[in-house]
């Protein structure tokens, strides 16, 4: 970080590879690796009373962010702390369904788009037709931007009708994998911005914004936090948040760091631990069903630096989890409920832990008859 | 107010009623009149710091809010207050779609089912298939409470999916007023207590936090605000907290309350200016649709005293809006979009706002399809 400056680097950790932010760069042009951003913050964080009043979503931390000419917001962030008592556990939840579009994807969006808009994009692209799709139609819409959205011809019809309401142009690939190939070239051929969520780092970069808001939000911290792990944007965000509070002295300690999986997609476990859980087909928790995540790395030595875990649940254990959810009223998405399903199971494997604080991801809103179908039928 | 006490009146401003608060008497035992609630407050209110820790929902002002023994929330309250554009008018919205069940009911059902589990109750009767409905279904739940929730059979599929998620029982009627017949019925066949949201005054009530949470979210307080209008809870309840805070020296005067009806129900309009506009039929903003307000009279007083309006909007004019929303990223209710139709249709009749502020009531997360219909089809 060093000296004030509004420059912004992409860098490369694995080969050293540095350059300037430009846009449709998001893996190493050297060794296609994921890329970092480099640039500098200010280590004074805003008082409380200017929390409440800041009106610009995660920009309330603009110092604290990437400095672009135009920041995209629609109030993201800010999200509540609760405390919820689950089967004698005491638990808090972090409200990201909360957000504009319903789920922590927001946070991303209005990053990435800021940074496209920035720089002159006037096309979005993105392969996703899940949050990070519907946040980023949503974000490139209400800045005058078009967004392409490329998602596979199986996306549910609840999901394509919430992209369609933010004006995204919709193109069906065959498959996910078709997708995520054919999102680049779109971009290329059309003149836009590709954002691919799972690579951009600066969907890492907005994540930032949970730990510092957690700052606010807590006297003590908690003592692990529980999170939904796929590409790992959430996890290193707040570890990248944590680390800048510890950093600048207003925390002394980053909390444990918990990725929790599925038995469906649990690559982090894998590389963790050496070994391989019983695999399930049917992936309740669509949210986080990626294979070959591209930080995996950086996810391992984040894990290992706050003495974190990972835990793998079952489809059995997320439904569980999200039945007691909705009965304590809590509508959210079935990936939410992998961090309360990772809680519980942590602490029956004989983990302790004083108060532990699950991140819940999603909405349930957007799909109350899927709910319905996981939670309260065979 | 007076002396610091936990006891809880409810008073009749009509005749003078004045009786302990107890279950399943909402209206005046005497004259049939709406009833409020009489208790002490404190004129205190927390630092930005502990407003920013609490997570109590709308507990966090419980100094000026009832005492009740049991204190019921899913962390409601504290939504965003966001500045857009939109056709070259800077408006202030309050976000209060993002509420835990999508709509700002939720504050209402926060309190209301706080007292009748506090008085004992085990079962929660309501008479709604919208936003109230799922409050009250949600908060019950969380509470322990079987809710009961008597709908009409015309009531959308999505509706009653959400109503399901939360545990609610539900029993169909022929229509909506036999519904709001059969409730409290019901409530006394089961022993149970019926919250009808459009006479108990906690909703009212609750609604006093939205005015307390703008005086910390805003250096100046928006000379005007667009409140979508059926039974005035929300109406009221800004008044209230906004009389509070002037009362007690935080505040100089109460922002202009505008309340924005529709063509098919606009009794407040009818009553204020003595004319009628011309009926629509079809009525697009659903959660605005009662004819007969209990509270009418409160509503002009209320309106007379801080030189506030009425306005009423066409369908063609809530989709207008609804449009505009959606093009801004903003996915709300129908119901929102008519706080955004009145200042457009109030600036265009010669009116003149510094910082016009619009309540967006729900979420359109619920409905995508039906927001498709009516953005973007004839």
């Amino acid at each position: 970080m060093g000296e004030a400056s509004d420059q912004i680097f992409l860098i490369c950790r694995s080969c050293g590879w540095r350059g300037e932010e430009k846009l449709n760069i998001y893996s190493c042009p050297r060794c296609g690796s994921p890329l970092e951003l480099e640039y500098s913050i200010e280590d004074i964080l805003p008082e409380p009373r200017e929390i409440l009043k800041c009106r610009s979503g995660i920009w309330c931390f603009s110092k604290q962010l990437p400095s672009y000419k135009y920041r995209a917001t629609l109030g993201e962030g800010m999200t509540r702390v609760i405390a919820i008592g689950l089967e004698n556990l005491d638990i808090m939840v972090k409200a990201e369904y909360q957000n504009p579009t319903g789920s922590f994807k927001d946070r991303g969006s209005a990053l990435a788009v800021s940074m496209a808009l920035s720089k002159g994009a006037k096309i979005i692209v993105e392969d996703s037709s899940g949050n990070a799709g519907i946040a980023t139609s949503c974000y490139s819409r209400a800045y005058g931007l078009r967004a392409v959205i490329v998602a596979p011809k199986t996306a549910p019809r609840g999901k394509l009708d919430l992209l369609s309401l933010c004006g995204a142009e919709i193109i069906l690939a065959e498959t996910r994998g078709h997708a995520a190939d054919l999102a680049p070239r779109i971009a290329v051929e059309k003149g836009g911005a590709y954002l691919p969520h799972t690579w951009l780092p600066h969907f890492v970069e907005a994540m930032k914004t949970i730990a510092y808001e957690i700052h606010y939000q807590v006297d003590e911290l908690p003592d692990a936090i529980f999170i939904p792990t796929s590409s790992g944007t959430l996890l290193l965000g707040l570890y990248r948040g944590f680390k800048e509070l510890v950093r600048y002295g207003y925390r002394k300690k980053i909390p444990k760091l918990i990725a929790v999986q599925t038995t469906s997609f649990h690559p982090l476990y894998r590389a963790l631990k050496g070994e391989e859980m019983p695999l399930e087909d049917e992936n309740l928790a669509d949210g986080i069903s990626l294979d070959k995540p591209p930080r995996l790395k950086q996810m391992i030595d984040a894990i290992k630096e706050t003495s974190g875990d990972v835990v793998v649940v079952s489809n059995n254990e997320i439904k569980h989890s999200l039945k007691l959810l909705l009965a304590r009223g809590l509508i959210v998405e079935p990936t939410s409920a992998t961090s309360i399903a990772g809680i519980i199971k942590a602490i029956q494997s004989g983990n302790n832990f004083n108060s532990p604080m699950a991140i819940l991801t999603g909405s349930g809103l957007k799909m109350p008859q899927r709910l319905i179908e996981l939670a309260y039928t065979k």
